[in-house]
Protein backbone atom coordinates (compact mmCIF):
# COMPACT_ATOMS: atom_id res chain seq x y z
CA UNK A 1 0.00 0.00 0.00
CA UNK A 2 1.27 3.22 -1.45
CA UNK A 3 1.09 6.92 0.22
CA UNK A 4 -2.11 8.78 -0.59
CA UNK A 5 -1.86 10.66 -3.28
CA UNK A 6 -3.40 14.17 -3.32
CA UNK A 7 -6.08 15.32 -5.71
CA UNK A 8 -4.18 17.83 -7.15
CA UNK A 9 -1.46 15.45 -8.10
CA UNK A 10 -4.26 13.36 -9.93
CA UNK A 11 -5.47 16.60 -11.67
CA UNK A 12 -1.87 17.04 -12.68
CA UNK A 13 -1.32 13.43 -14.31
CA UNK A 14 -3.52 13.72 -18.05
CA UNK A 15 -0.89 16.73 -18.88
CA UNK A 16 1.93 14.28 -17.92
CA UNK A 17 -0.26 11.85 -20.15
CA UNK A 18 -0.46 14.44 -22.90
CA UNK A 19 3.04 15.76 -22.78
CA UNK A 20 4.61 11.89 -22.58
CA UNK A 21 2.95 10.56 -25.57
CA UNK A 22 3.92 13.35 -27.91
CA UNK A 23 7.35 12.29 -26.81
CA UNK A 24 6.79 9.02 -27.55
CA UNK A 25 5.24 9.76 -30.87
CA UNK A 26 8.42 11.80 -32.22
CA UNK A 27 10.69 8.99 -30.95
CA UNK A 28 12.07 10.40 -27.54
CA UNK A 29 12.96 7.46 -25.14
CA UNK A 30 14.11 9.02 -22.01
CA UNK A 31 13.38 12.29 -20.85
CA UNK A 32 15.06 14.07 -17.41
CA UNK A 33 13.07 15.43 -14.72
CA UNK A 34 14.87 19.20 -15.48
CA UNK A 35 13.31 18.68 -19.41
CA UNK A 36 9.95 17.55 -18.02
CA UNK A 37 9.75 20.33 -15.68
CA UNK A 38 10.78 22.70 -18.24
CA UNK A 39 7.73 21.45 -20.89
CA UNK A 40 5.48 21.09 -17.74
CA UNK A 41 6.58 24.61 -16.20
CA UNK A 42 7.38 23.44 -13.13
CA UNK A 43 10.69 22.60 -11.14
CA UNK A 44 12.29 19.25 -11.11
CA UNK A 45 11.60 18.59 -7.81
CA UNK A 46 8.48 18.95 -8.38
CA UNK A 47 8.47 16.21 -11.11
CA UNK A 48 10.10 13.94 -8.67
CA UNK A 49 7.88 14.83 -6.20
CA UNK A 50 4.77 13.53 -8.49
CA UNK A 51 5.89 10.85 -9.77
CA UNK A 52 7.08 9.06 -6.44
CA UNK A 53 3.76 8.30 -5.50
CA UNK A 54 3.79 5.80 -8.07
CA UNK A 55 7.05 4.03 -8.03
CA UNK A 56 10.25 4.14 -9.63
CA UNK A 57 10.55 5.03 -13.17
CA UNK A 58 14.31 7.11 -13.07
CA UNK A 59 17.81 6.32 -12.69
CA UNK A 60 20.12 8.82 -10.88
CA UNK A 61 21.42 10.37 -14.35
CA UNK A 62 19.69 8.35 -16.68
CA UNK A 63 16.10 10.15 -16.86
CA UNK A 64 12.70 8.63 -17.15
CA UNK A 65 11.57 6.11 -19.51
CA UNK A 66 8.95 7.77 -22.05
CA UNK A 67 7.24 4.58 -22.70
CA UNK A 68 7.47 3.01 -19.30
CA UNK A 69 6.26 6.44 -17.82
CA UNK A 70 3.32 7.33 -20.15
CA UNK A 71 2.07 3.29 -19.99
CA UNK A 72 2.43 4.10 -15.74
CA UNK A 73 0.72 7.62 -15.93
CA UNK A 74 -2.24 6.51 -18.13
CA UNK A 75 -2.97 2.79 -15.99
CA UNK A 76 -3.06 4.86 -13.56
CA UNK A 77 -5.41 6.91 -14.43
CA UNK A 78 -7.74 4.16 -16.08
CA UNK A 79 -7.40 5.04 -19.32
CA UNK A 80 -5.99 2.78 -22.32
CA UNK A 81 -10.32 1.60 -22.59
CA UNK A 82 -12.87 3.74 -23.57
CA UNK A 83 -15.35 4.88 -21.29
CA UNK A 84 -18.63 5.55 -22.25
CA UNK A 85 -19.96 9.15 -22.44
CA UNK A 86 -22.86 10.88 -22.39
CA UNK A 87 -24.04 14.60 -23.26
CA UNK A 88 -27.17 16.41 -21.73
CA UNK A 89 -27.89 19.16 -23.55
CA UNK A 90 -27.23 20.23 -26.96
CA UNK A 91 -27.37 23.88 -27.41
CA UNK A 92 -24.34 25.97 -28.95
CA UNK A 93 -21.98 25.16 -25.89
CA UNK A 94 -22.90 21.11 -25.80
CA UNK A 95 -22.69 20.99 -29.83
CA UNK A 96 -19.48 22.77 -29.88
CA UNK A 97 -18.00 19.82 -27.17
CA UNK A 98 -18.65 17.25 -29.06
CA UNK A 99 -17.76 18.45 -32.52
CA UNK A 100 -14.38 20.37 -30.94
CA UNK A 101 -11.91 17.91 -32.23
CA UNK A 102 -9.81 16.12 -29.59
CA UNK A 103 -12.66 16.37 -26.85
CA UNK A 104 -13.89 12.68 -27.19
CA UNK A 105 -10.69 10.94 -28.19
CA UNK A 106 -9.75 6.97 -28.00
CA UNK A 107 -10.70 7.11 -23.93
CA UNK A 108 -13.66 8.38 -24.11
CA UNK A 109 -17.22 6.79 -26.11
CA UNK A 110 -19.80 9.28 -26.57
CA UNK A 111 -22.63 6.93 -26.16
CA UNK A 112 -25.53 8.94 -25.43
CA UNK A 113 -26.90 12.25 -26.69
CA UNK A 114 -30.02 14.05 -24.62
CA UNK A 115 -31.80 17.16 -25.22
CA UNK A 116 -35.38 17.84 -24.11
CA UNK A 117 -36.15 20.36 -27.77
CA UNK A 118 -38.23 18.59 -29.88
CA UNK A 119 -36.58 20.01 -32.92
CA UNK A 120 -33.71 18.25 -31.79
CA UNK A 121 -34.65 15.21 -30.76
CA UNK A 122 -34.16 12.29 -33.28
CA UNK A 123 -31.00 14.43 -35.01
CA UNK A 124 -27.51 13.42 -34.64
CA UNK A 125 -24.85 14.85 -32.88
CA UNK A 126 -21.23 13.45 -32.84
CA UNK A 127 -22.64 10.26 -34.64
CA UNK A 128 -25.18 9.92 -31.92
CA UNK A 129 -29.38 10.09 -31.95
CA UNK A 130 -30.32 12.66 -29.99
CA UNK A 131 -32.95 11.49 -27.22
CA UNK A 132 -35.18 12.97 -25.21
CA UNK A 133 -34.14 14.16 -21.64
CA UNK A 134 -37.11 11.80 -20.37
CA UNK A 135 -35.21 8.70 -21.46
CA UNK A 136 -32.47 9.83 -19.54
CA UNK A 137 -32.26 7.44 -16.86
CA UNK A 138 -33.12 4.40 -18.03
CA UNK A 139 -30.99 4.42 -20.81
CA UNK A 140 -27.86 5.13 -19.05
CA UNK A 141 -28.42 2.02 -16.83
CA UNK A 142 -29.07 0.05 -20.16
CA UNK A 143 -25.98 1.24 -21.59
CA UNK A 144 -23.88 1.37 -18.87
CA UNK A 145 -23.06 5.33 -19.19
CA UNK A 146 -20.15 6.16 -16.87
CA UNK A 147 -19.58 9.86 -17.35
CA UNK A 148 -22.14 12.54 -18.11
CA UNK A 149 -21.82 16.14 -19.70
CA UNK A 150 -23.97 18.33 -18.33
CA UNK A 151 -24.34 21.14 -20.24
CA UNK A 152 -28.17 22.52 -19.91
CA UNK A 153 -29.56 26.22 -18.92
CA UNK A 154 -28.63 26.84 -14.96
CA UNK A 155 -32.58 26.45 -14.10
CA UNK A 156 -32.67 22.94 -15.34
CA UNK A 157 -28.77 21.68 -13.91
CA UNK A 158 -29.77 20.14 -10.47
CA UNK A 159 -32.87 18.42 -11.38
CA UNK A 160 -30.71 16.97 -14.64
CA UNK A 161 -27.41 16.13 -11.98
CA UNK A 162 -30.20 14.81 -9.43
CA UNK A 163 -31.47 12.06 -12.64
CA UNK A 164 -28.02 11.23 -13.76
CA UNK A 165 -26.99 10.62 -10.14
CA UNK A 166 -30.41 8.38 -9.78
CA UNK A 167 -29.23 6.54 -12.72
CA UNK A 168 -26.21 5.48 -11.10
CA UNK A 169 -23.16 7.69 -12.61
CA UNK A 170 -20.36 8.34 -10.32
CA UNK A 171 -18.51 11.11 -12.50
CA UNK A 172 -20.06 14.37 -14.12
CA UNK A 173 -18.59 17.92 -15.82
CA UNK A 174 -20.83 20.17 -15.50
CA UNK A 175 -20.88 23.53 -17.16
CA UNK A 176 -24.18 25.29 -15.62
CA UNK A 177 -23.27 28.38 -13.50
CA UNK A 178 -24.06 27.32 -10.57
CA UNK A 179 -23.47 25.53 -7.19
CA UNK A 180 -24.85 21.66 -7.65
CA UNK A 181 -25.57 19.23 -5.03
CA UNK A 182 -24.51 15.65 -5.50
CA UNK A 183 -23.80 12.95 -3.21
CA UNK A 184 -20.63 12.59 -1.26
CA UNK A 185 -19.70 9.73 -3.74
CA UNK A 186 -19.81 11.32 -7.05
CA UNK A 187 -17.19 13.15 -8.36
CA UNK A 188 -18.37 16.99 -9.78
CA UNK A 189 -16.22 18.97 -12.10
CA UNK A 190 -17.26 22.29 -12.57
CA UNK A 191 -16.36 24.26 -15.56
CA UNK A 192 -17.86 28.06 -15.53
CA UNK A 193 -15.08 30.20 -17.76
CA UNK A 194 -17.16 33.58 -16.30
CA UNK A 195 -15.66 32.75 -12.70
CA UNK A 196 -12.05 32.02 -13.86
CA UNK A 197 -12.65 35.54 -15.45
CA UNK A 198 -14.30 37.07 -12.15
CA UNK A 199 -11.19 35.75 -10.24
CA UNK A 200 -8.51 36.80 -12.63
CA UNK A 201 -9.68 40.43 -11.98
CA UNK A 202 -8.55 40.39 -8.60
CA UNK A 203 -5.15 40.06 -9.45
CA UNK A 204 -5.45 42.77 -12.61
CA UNK A 205 -7.23 45.76 -10.88
CA UNK A 206 -4.89 45.36 -7.88
CA UNK A 207 -1.70 44.67 -9.71
CA UNK A 208 -1.01 41.79 -7.34
CA UNK A 209 2.02 39.31 -8.28
CA UNK A 210 -0.62 37.01 -10.71
CA UNK A 211 -0.46 33.53 -8.58
CA UNK A 212 2.39 31.59 -9.83
CA UNK A 213 0.79 29.13 -12.57
CA UNK A 214 1.66 25.53 -12.12
CA UNK A 215 0.69 22.66 -14.59
CA UNK A 216 -2.73 22.70 -15.94
CA UNK A 217 -3.31 26.00 -14.12
CA UNK A 218 -3.56 25.00 -10.40
CA UNK A 219 -2.55 27.51 -7.91
CA UNK A 220 -0.40 25.77 -5.10
CA UNK A 221 1.22 28.67 -3.88
CA UNK A 222 -0.46 31.02 -1.89
CA UNK A 223 -0.38 34.82 -3.24
CA UNK A 224 0.11 38.01 -1.96
CA UNK A 225 -3.34 39.66 -2.56
CA UNK A 226 -4.64 42.56 -0.18
CA UNK A 227 -6.87 44.78 0.31
CA UNK A 228 -6.96 48.07 -1.17
CA UNK B 1 -2.51 45.75 5.77
CA UNK B 2 -4.31 42.44 5.75
CA UNK B 3 -3.27 38.79 5.80
CA UNK B 4 -2.65 37.97 2.64
CA UNK B 5 -5.32 36.30 0.82
CA UNK B 6 -4.78 32.54 -0.62
CA UNK B 7 -5.35 32.24 -4.59
CA UNK B 8 -7.84 29.66 -3.43
CA UNK B 9 -10.32 31.80 -1.92
CA UNK B 10 -10.09 34.53 -4.85
CA UNK B 11 -11.54 31.53 -6.87
CA UNK B 12 -14.35 31.01 -4.85
CA UNK B 13 -15.30 34.52 -4.79
CA UNK B 14 -17.25 34.46 -8.26
CA UNK B 15 -19.78 31.76 -6.84
CA UNK B 16 -19.95 34.10 -3.48
CA UNK B 17 -20.86 37.03 -5.69
CA UNK B 18 -23.15 34.87 -7.79
CA UNK B 19 -25.13 33.49 -4.71
CA UNK B 20 -25.64 36.98 -3.13
CA UNK B 21 -26.67 38.40 -6.20
CA UNK B 22 -29.36 35.93 -6.63
CA UNK B 23 -30.50 36.50 -2.71
CA UNK B 24 -30.62 40.30 -3.37
CA UNK B 25 -32.75 39.68 -6.26
CA UNK B 26 -34.87 37.67 -4.40
CA UNK B 27 -35.09 40.32 -1.72
CA UNK B 28 -32.98 38.28 1.25
CA UNK B 29 -31.37 40.82 3.03
CA UNK B 30 -29.93 38.62 5.63
CA UNK B 31 -28.00 35.33 5.88
CA UNK B 32 -26.23 33.31 8.46
CA UNK B 33 -23.30 31.34 7.64
CA UNK B 34 -24.79 28.12 7.84
CA UNK B 35 -27.23 28.88 4.95
CA UNK B 36 -24.70 30.37 2.91
CA UNK B 37 -22.77 27.57 3.61
CA UNK B 38 -25.36 25.26 2.22
CA UNK B 39 -25.51 26.92 -0.61
CA UNK B 40 -22.15 26.88 -1.39
CA UNK B 41 -22.16 23.47 -0.30
CA UNK B 42 -19.32 23.92 2.37
CA UNK B 43 -19.67 24.89 5.85
CA UNK B 44 -19.93 27.83 7.90
CA UNK B 45 -16.58 27.43 9.01
CA UNK B 46 -14.98 27.95 5.74
CA UNK B 47 -17.65 30.85 4.93
CA UNK B 48 -16.61 33.14 8.00
CA UNK B 49 -13.16 32.06 7.46
CA UNK B 50 -13.53 33.09 3.47
CA UNK B 51 -14.86 35.67 4.73
CA UNK B 52 -12.78 37.15 7.63
CA UNK B 53 -9.87 38.11 4.93
CA UNK B 54 -12.65 40.85 4.09
CA UNK B 55 -13.07 42.60 6.81
CA UNK B 56 -16.14 42.50 9.50
CA UNK B 57 -19.76 41.45 8.22
CA UNK B 58 -21.55 39.51 10.21
CA UNK B 59 -22.85 40.15 13.91
CA UNK B 60 -23.20 37.23 16.08
CA UNK B 61 -26.33 35.88 15.77
CA UNK B 62 -27.62 38.55 12.65
CA UNK B 63 -26.02 37.00 9.77
CA UNK B 64 -24.39 38.97 7.15
CA UNK B 65 -25.64 42.13 5.21
CA UNK B 66 -26.20 40.86 1.43
CA UNK B 67 -26.56 43.62 -0.17
CA UNK B 68 -23.18 45.14 1.98
CA UNK B 69 -21.66 41.46 1.24
CA UNK B 70 -22.08 41.40 -1.92
CA UNK B 71 -20.70 44.90 -3.02
CA UNK B 72 -17.82 44.04 -1.23
CA UNK B 73 -16.97 40.86 -2.62
CA UNK B 74 -17.42 42.57 -6.31
CA UNK B 75 -15.28 45.41 -5.31
CA UNK B 76 -12.91 43.19 -3.76
CA UNK B 77 -12.87 41.18 -7.34
CA UNK B 78 -12.51 44.46 -9.42
CA UNK B 79 -15.87 43.52 -10.90
CA UNK B 80 -18.45 46.41 -11.20
CA UNK B 81 -17.09 47.95 -13.83
CA UNK B 82 -16.33 46.60 -17.30
CA UNK B 83 -13.17 44.79 -18.84
CA UNK B 84 -12.74 44.76 -21.86
CA UNK B 85 -12.30 41.29 -23.76
CA UNK B 86 -10.70 40.11 -27.09
CA UNK B 87 -11.32 36.51 -28.07
CA UNK B 88 -8.60 35.04 -30.63
CA UNK B 89 -10.51 32.02 -32.76
CA UNK B 90 -13.67 32.15 -34.39
CA UNK B 91 -14.05 28.18 -34.60
CA UNK B 92 -17.00 26.02 -33.45
CA UNK B 93 -15.33 26.56 -29.70
CA UNK B 94 -14.90 30.53 -29.88
CA UNK B 95 -18.09 30.93 -31.25
CA UNK B 96 -20.13 28.77 -28.43
CA UNK B 97 -18.38 30.95 -25.98
CA UNK B 98 -19.37 34.30 -26.80
CA UNK B 99 -22.97 33.32 -28.05
CA UNK B 100 -23.10 31.26 -24.94
CA UNK B 101 -25.42 33.39 -22.72
CA UNK B 102 -24.03 34.86 -19.44
CA UNK B 103 -20.69 34.63 -20.90
CA UNK B 104 -20.28 37.37 -21.46
CA UNK B 105 -22.31 39.81 -19.08
CA UNK B 106 -21.67 43.20 -17.49
CA UNK B 107 -18.88 42.80 -15.64
CA UNK B 108 -17.00 42.18 -19.66
CA UNK B 109 -17.11 43.46 -22.88
CA UNK B 110 -16.05 41.85 -25.98
CA UNK B 111 -14.26 44.97 -28.26
CA UNK B 112 -12.45 42.86 -30.56
CA UNK B 113 -12.48 39.06 -32.22
CA UNK B 114 -9.43 37.83 -34.51
CA UNK B 115 -9.45 34.94 -36.78
CA UNK B 116 -6.82 33.71 -39.23
CA UNK B 117 -9.09 32.75 -41.95
CA UNK B 118 -10.25 34.81 -44.95
CA UNK B 119 -13.53 33.11 -44.43
CA UNK B 120 -14.09 34.86 -41.46
CA UNK B 121 -12.32 37.90 -41.54
CA UNK B 122 -14.52 41.17 -41.86
CA UNK B 123 -18.28 38.79 -40.59
CA UNK B 124 -19.12 39.70 -37.47
CA UNK B 125 -19.71 37.51 -34.06
CA UNK B 126 -21.29 38.71 -30.49
CA UNK B 127 -21.37 42.07 -32.15
CA UNK B 128 -18.21 43.28 -33.07
CA UNK B 129 -16.44 42.18 -36.68
CA UNK B 130 -13.78 39.69 -36.91
CA UNK B 131 -10.72 40.92 -37.87
CA UNK B 132 -7.49 39.39 -38.97
CA UNK B 133 -5.00 37.50 -36.18
CA UNK B 134 -2.28 39.88 -37.64
CA UNK B 135 -3.48 42.93 -36.65
CA UNK B 136 -3.70 41.61 -32.68
CA UNK B 137 -0.55 43.32 -31.22
CA UNK B 138 -2.07 47.04 -32.46
CA UNK B 139 -5.52 46.14 -32.04
CA UNK B 140 -5.07 45.32 -28.20
CA UNK B 141 -2.90 48.17 -27.60
CA UNK B 142 -4.80 50.68 -29.45
CA UNK B 143 -8.28 49.62 -27.52
CA UNK B 144 -6.74 49.30 -24.61
CA UNK B 145 -7.71 45.19 -24.13
CA UNK B 146 -7.17 43.91 -21.04
CA UNK B 147 -8.33 40.11 -21.11
CA UNK B 148 -7.72 37.31 -23.96
CA UNK B 149 -9.68 34.27 -24.42
CA UNK B 150 -7.35 32.02 -26.59
CA UNK B 151 -9.59 29.39 -28.48
CA UNK B 152 -7.41 28.36 -31.29
CA UNK B 153 -6.11 25.06 -32.28
CA UNK B 154 -2.86 23.74 -30.08
CA UNK B 155 -0.20 24.45 -33.09
CA UNK B 156 -0.83 27.73 -33.04
CA UNK B 157 -1.62 28.32 -29.09
CA UNK B 158 1.90 29.23 -27.79
CA UNK B 159 2.51 31.97 -30.84
CA UNK B 160 -0.63 33.58 -30.37
CA UNK B 161 -0.34 33.40 -26.55
CA UNK B 162 3.27 35.23 -27.06
CA UNK B 163 1.58 38.24 -29.14
CA UNK B 164 -1.06 38.60 -26.76
CA UNK B 165 1.86 38.84 -23.78
CA UNK B 166 3.74 40.76 -25.99
CA UNK B 167 0.93 43.20 -26.60
CA UNK B 168 0.85 44.04 -22.66
CA UNK B 169 -1.88 41.51 -21.93
CA UNK B 170 -1.79 40.52 -18.27
CA UNK B 171 -4.82 37.57 -18.27
CA UNK B 172 -5.77 35.23 -20.64
CA UNK B 173 -8.01 32.26 -20.63
CA UNK B 174 -6.86 29.34 -22.52
CA UNK B 175 -8.61 26.59 -24.62
CA UNK B 176 -6.32 24.90 -26.37
CA UNK B 177 -4.81 21.42 -24.77
CA UNK B 178 -0.69 22.87 -24.48
CA UNK B 179 1.16 23.75 -21.25
CA UNK B 180 1.35 27.16 -21.73
CA UNK B 181 4.68 29.55 -21.03
CA UNK B 182 3.57 33.14 -19.86
CA UNK B 183 5.95 35.53 -17.94
CA UNK B 184 5.45 35.67 -14.09
CA UNK B 185 3.41 38.51 -14.08
CA UNK B 186 0.67 37.17 -16.78
CA UNK B 187 -2.10 34.98 -15.25
CA UNK B 188 -3.07 32.06 -17.36
CA UNK B 189 -5.85 29.89 -16.71
CA UNK B 190 -6.13 26.88 -18.59
CA UNK B 191 -9.56 25.07 -19.75
CA UNK B 192 -8.78 21.90 -20.46
CA UNK B 193 -12.62 19.59 -20.25
CA UNK B 194 -10.58 16.44 -21.80
CA UNK B 195 -8.29 16.74 -18.82
CA UNK B 196 -10.86 17.28 -16.18
CA UNK B 197 -12.59 13.55 -17.85
CA UNK B 198 -9.16 12.12 -17.65
CA UNK B 199 -8.71 12.83 -13.55
CA UNK B 200 -12.00 11.66 -12.79
CA UNK B 201 -11.32 8.32 -14.44
CA UNK B 202 -9.15 7.70 -11.48
CA UNK B 203 -11.38 7.42 -9.15
CA UNK B 204 -14.00 5.55 -11.02
CA UNK B 205 -11.50 2.94 -12.05
CA UNK B 206 -10.62 2.24 -8.88
CA UNK B 207 -13.31 2.75 -7.03
CA UNK B 208 -11.75 5.09 -4.16
CA UNK B 209 -13.71 7.81 -2.22
CA UNK B 210 -14.28 10.47 -4.65
CA UNK B 211 -12.46 13.82 -3.56
CA UNK B 212 -15.17 16.22 -1.41
CA UNK B 213 -16.06 18.50 -3.72
CA UNK B 214 -15.94 22.16 -2.57
CA UNK B 215 -17.48 25.06 -4.16
CA UNK B 216 -16.53 25.84 -7.60
CA UNK B 217 -15.22 21.88 -8.02
CA UNK B 218 -12.19 22.95 -6.12
CA UNK B 219 -10.63 19.54 -4.16
CA UNK B 220 -8.63 21.02 -1.28
CA UNK B 221 -8.53 17.86 0.96
CA UNK B 222 -6.36 15.29 0.18
CA UNK B 223 -7.99 11.92 -0.82
CA UNK B 224 -7.53 8.55 -0.19
CA UNK B 225 -5.92 7.29 -3.47
CA UNK B 226 -3.65 4.54 -4.19
CA UNK B 227 -2.18 2.84 -6.36
CA UNK B 228 -3.42 -0.81 -7.30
Amino acid sequence: MKEQVPDVVIQRLPMYAHILRALKEVGVESIGSRELGAMLRTTPAQIRKDLSYFGKFGKQGMGYDVSQLYEEVTRVLGLGRPWSLALIGTGRLGRALIEHKGFVDEDFRLVAVFDKSHRRIGKKLGGVVIQDVAELEQTIKERGIEICIVAVPPAEAQRVIDAVVRAGVKAMLNYAPIVARVPKNVQLRQITPLHALQSMTYYLKSEYPAPSTSIEGRKEKKTRGQIN
